[in-house]
């Protein structure tokens, strides 16, 4: 039970059961294809939580900073991709954690690869990050001289163990349908299985990993691992893609009623966007939102008949567009609880999880 | 000077000398209008530019939240506005800071004051929220009714002292041009003057502060008080706005480049949503954009010929589309320089100062 009396100020709640069974559903069904679940961890960057990854048989993750890396290391878990190009300034924390853990690095180009000099000579594994349609970073797929070129410069160069070829194909947020969200998965698989024949006579690891994706497709067949992160709480964003049903959704944040307008229907409250981030949803009815409204209770929350929408925000304000139902329903000096847009950076901005159980997680990675 | 070698992750550049410039041209402004100077501090959430406030005289702040109120109060501020409505479930907090200092809190509503009843019989100051058009909170300017209603029942409630009235006209932010700022301006004082006929017999408080504003005008005859606060450090919002010049902008965030596209002539930077927040500008010819990149040198940074942005952002990722010049003038492994577009969201996320005289500013006001 949530002691909604202590909570003063925008707080994140986390329903455990439903991000257990979140956990649970990601680790059966890698199991069943039989691929490594390899989950990124930046969505939690909780000690607590990982160990709940650890009861459903994790023993690999990802995450996206040195930061993360050295949080989960000193937690005890000792095999860690850290899936952003190696950064040569952080050379010295790329170091010491290969003396600790079994770290994999990623290398983005062969540019990339010609100044991390110092970082090839280190004990660790690397990951080829392949661009397959985000268009972000890494090298483009089909571009097999580049892949050639980092493949015999990173085997001269030192003690790098290739691992592999990593992508993210992130484009599937910005998907239409669950068919888009697949088609986008197979060709992914496509892009990244041609890159198999680059090492026709050794194993070589394709790893993918974008939570859409992995929810929505049932068999990773072709693939070697995978690596989801959002998955674990989910969110606003991945309930309008399709990637989750919204009882999945494991995240809202608690937020202090502090007056209403009656002439509006408005209901303003104590959470913006230093609680919430300013990540934004578009409608289909052409609204952008901030986050979905929904009735706190002490063991979680209830969705409204009607979807009541978070219709602004600015750093500590936020404006709820109400139903008739919701606007009488709640009351000055009340919680309602926001479904955040983006539980990544909600929880990063939080840092601090009240569980359904009456717990409060705090052992949150640092900055 | 700034050590730059020292710099491995994504930091926050502080430009003393611009930022005190600010300060002193804003304390300036008021005190050559004979208002009051009641600067913001949710921008900077620092002890020791508080310092540097209080040496230009200041020795009443603003803030938007409880836990900044106290985090002020504990470094010796001993009047402070809590420009946000008052949250009846914060009533312990509010009670422990009107026994150590001047607390005036804000009531935005009839329906809003009845629901604190506790609080208003503290000994606190307080004043009534104006909804001038940015339709956020507080009561319409014209609704005299209903500032009558509030104005009794706080005389008959409780120990309230009545200041007067405050207002923040943040639609300024979405004005297209000075000459429409001023527009706004004029448009606020218009109805906040209205207001003083409510208290034909004793004096009143009438206070406005949104920076866009304070940065415009000139002279503030007819209010009593301005509350900007983003000023201490500008942004890129600022500079498009008109506010401010783009050598008064006193923050940069410092990002090491991790890889770079000639193909596409992009520059990949460590930093993302969770150092520079997800706040974006609408550009003129319709891109959006979420910084500008500059280069960046041990005593600050210099902006490029040609505007350079940074077009896209995730976690922890940015892109930056270069020109020509600075495509080769960046190294992968340098640091460049973001100007982000919201100096608020962007110091809370990150917390810590580099000072152009070298030093850190780590007092930061805790979550």
């Amino acid at each position: 039970m949530i002691n909604l009396k202590k909570i003063t100020r925008p707080a994140l709640i986390l329903d455990e059961e439903k991000c257990r069974n979140n956990i649970r559903m990601m680790s059966h069904k890698a199991h069943s294809s039989n691929v490594l679940f390899r989950p990124h961890f930046k969505t939690h960057q909780s000690h607590e939580i990982g160990q709940w990854f650890r009861e459903e048989g994790v023993n690999s993750i990802t995450v996206s900073s040195l930061t993360m890396a050295k949080h989960f290391a000193d937690n005890g878990w000792e095999d860690i991709t850290v899936a952003f190009p190696a950064n040569r300034r952080e050379y010295a924390e790329i170091r010491e954690l290969t003396n600790r853990i079994r770290l994999n690095i990623l290398i983005s180009s062969p540019e990339h690869l010609s100044v991390i000099k110092e970082i090839t000579e280190l004990d660790a594994g690397c990951f080829f990050k392949v661009n397959t349609g985000l268009n972000r970073s890494g090298t483009d797929w089909d571009d097999r001289n580049r892949f050639l070129r980092m493949i015999d410069e990173t085997g001269k160069s030192g003690n790098l163990r290739i691992l592999g070829f990593l992508t993210h194909s992130g484009h599937t947020y910005k998907a239409k349908s669950k068919t888009e969200i697949l088609q986008i998965y197979s060709d992914t698989l496509f892009k990244m299985k041609s890159l198999r024949s680059l090492f026709p006579e050794s194993e070589v690891i394709l790893s993918v990993g974008d939570t859409p994706s992995c929810s929505i497709v049932n068999d990773f067949t072709g693939v070697d691992e995978i690596r989801p992160g959002n998955f674990v709480f989910y969110d606003l964003t991945q309930h309008r893609l399709g990637s989750c049903d919204s009882n999945q959704v494991a995240v809202a944040v608690a937020c202090p009623v502090v007056d209403k307008n009656p002439d509006k229907q408005e209901i303003i409250i104590y959470g913006g966007g230093v609680h919430l981030s300013k990540d934004r949803l578009l409608l289909a009815d052409g609204r952008t939102v901030f986050g979905q409204a929904v009735y706190l209770t002490e063991t979680g929350w209830v969705y409204p008949d009607d979807e009541v929408w978070l219709k602004s925000i600015s750093q500590e304000h936020g404006i709820i567009s109400a139903s008739n139902d919701f606007f009488n329903n709640i009351k000055t000096g009340d919680l309602v609880g926001i479904i955040p847009v983006h539980s990544c950076m909600t929880s990063d901005l939080l840092r601090v999880y009240h569980t359904t159980e009456g717990r409060i997680i705090d052992d949150f990675s640092p900055k």
